[in-house]
C-alpha cells in the first residue's frame, strides 16, 4: 500500500556552495541518506522544497501523501513554515532531527506531526517509521472527525432546544389569548409559516416580538 | 522532568534457561541493553514483568507513569495483554519490536500505544523517544478528554430537551383543561413536584401517563 505514496521531502539546505562549510556538508549527507532510504523502500519522492513562503502554494499542487521534515537542527523554524502551510488540509508529517529538547518535540506533537524521531535516520529504519506515522494520523485524523462530529450534533441539538423554547412560548400564547388547544395553536402556527413561505421559529419568534410591543 | 519517571518494562523472557537458545540470549541481551539506557539516562526503572494474567494487578498496585514493551517479535501477543491490564487506567506505552509488519503497527496505534519503534532500540535514543511519546500521549489524552466531555454535554442537552418535551405537553394539557395561563400551568407543576418531593419532569410525565389512561 505504501509503495505509491507521494513523499515531499522539506530541507533547509539544498546546495552547498562553500566546500568547506562542514555543517552544510554534513546536513547535504543527511538529505543523501534519507533520500537513499526513501528510494530503497520503493517510495515516490516527488519534490524537495525549503521551509520558505512558496510552501503552502506548492504542497497544494503536489498533493503529497506524506511530508518529511528534515532538520538537523533548526526544527522550529522549519517546521512552523510546514505547519502553517498544512493547516487547512492536514497531512501526516514525519520529522527527522537531531533536537534532543523534549519542549520542541512536546510543540511538534501538539502542532499536529505524526512522527518526532530524534537521531533516528537510517535508510532501513525508514519505511517502518512511516507506516507508523500514516497509521498514527489516522488514527487522530479519526479521533478529530468524531469530536468535530460530535460538536456539529451539540450544536443542532443547541439550535433545536432554542427553537423549541420559542416555539413553545409562542404557542402557550395563542392558546391563552385565542383559547386554542395545543394542537390548534400549532396548526396556526404552522399555516402561517407555509402560507408566508416562513420557518415556524420564524413565525413564532414574530408572535412574541409583536407580544413584547403590546405588553 | 522525566528523571523522577516510574518505569515498568514489560518483556516475554526474562530467564535464559537453556544457554544453548540463541533466541533467548539474543532478547536477554535486548532487554539488558534497554535496563542500561534507562539508567543511563537516569529513569526509575520500577519493575520488569513478563506479559501474563496477573499484568493488570501488578501495574495497579505500581502505578508506573510510562510503560515499556519489549517485544523482538511476539509483540501482538504482549501488547494485547498491557492494553487490556490499562483499558480502566489508560498510561503512556513504547513499544520496542523487531516485527516490521505494518498491520502490527497499525493495530498497536489504534490500540492507543504512544510509540511504536521499529528496531530502533539504542541507548543514546531513548530519552527522546520516551519524551516524544509521553508529548503524544498527554496531546491524545486531551483530545479524548475534549470528546468525552462534548459527549457529556451532548447527552446532558439531550436529556433536558426530552426533558422539556414533556413537561411542555404537560402545561398544555393543563392549560387547556383548566383554562390556565402558562405561567400558571408551570407553577401548578412546580408546587404538585415540590409538595411530592419529586422532579417537575417526573409530574408532568405521571399528569400524561394519566391522561392517556383518560382520553
Amino acid at each position: 500500500m505504501t509503495e505509491a505514496l507521494r513523499i515531499v521531502v522539506i530541507t533547509a539546505e539544498l546546495d552547498v556552495e562553500d566546500p568547506g562549510d562542514s555543517h552544510a556538508l554534513e546536513q547535504a549527507e543527511r538529505s543523501r541518506s534519507l533520500r537513499i532510504g526513501l528510494l530503497e523502500n520503493g517510495f515516490n519522492l516527488v519534490a524537495s522544497l525549503p521551509p520558505d513562503v512558496f510552501l503552502t502554494e506548492r504542497l497544494a499542487q503536489l498533493q503529497p501523501d506524506l511530508i518529511i521534515v528534515d532538520a538537523e537542527s533548526e526544527a522550529r523554524d522549519a517546521l512552523e513554515h510546514v505547519v502553517m502551510a498544512t493547516r487547512d488540509a492536514r497531512r501526516p508529517i514525519v520529522m527527522f532531527t537531531n533536537d534532543h529538547d523534549a519542549d520542541n518535540a512536546r510543540a511538534a506533537v501538539a502542532a499536529g506531526v505524526s512522527a518526532y524521531i530524534v537521531a533516528g535516520l537510517q535508510a532501513e529504519r525508514i519505511r517502518p517509521i512511516l507506516d507508523v506515522a500514516l497509521a498514527r494520523f489516522q488514527h487522530e485524523q479519526a479521533l478529530r472527525q468524531e469530536l468535530a462530529d460530535t460538536r456539529d450534533e451539540l450544536n443542532a441539538l443547541s439550535a433545536t432546544l432554542q427553537d423549541r423554547k420559542v416555539i413553545d412560548r409562542a404557542k402557550a400564547l395563542l392558546m391563552q389569548r385565542q383559547q386554542l388547544s395545543e394542537d390548534a395553536a400549532y396548526a396556526k402556527l404552522r399555516k402561517t409559516a407555509m402560507d408566508k413561505n416562513l420557518k415556524i421559529v420564524e413565525v413564532a419568534q414574530r408572535i412574541l416580538d409583536v407580544a413584547e410591543l403590546w405588553s
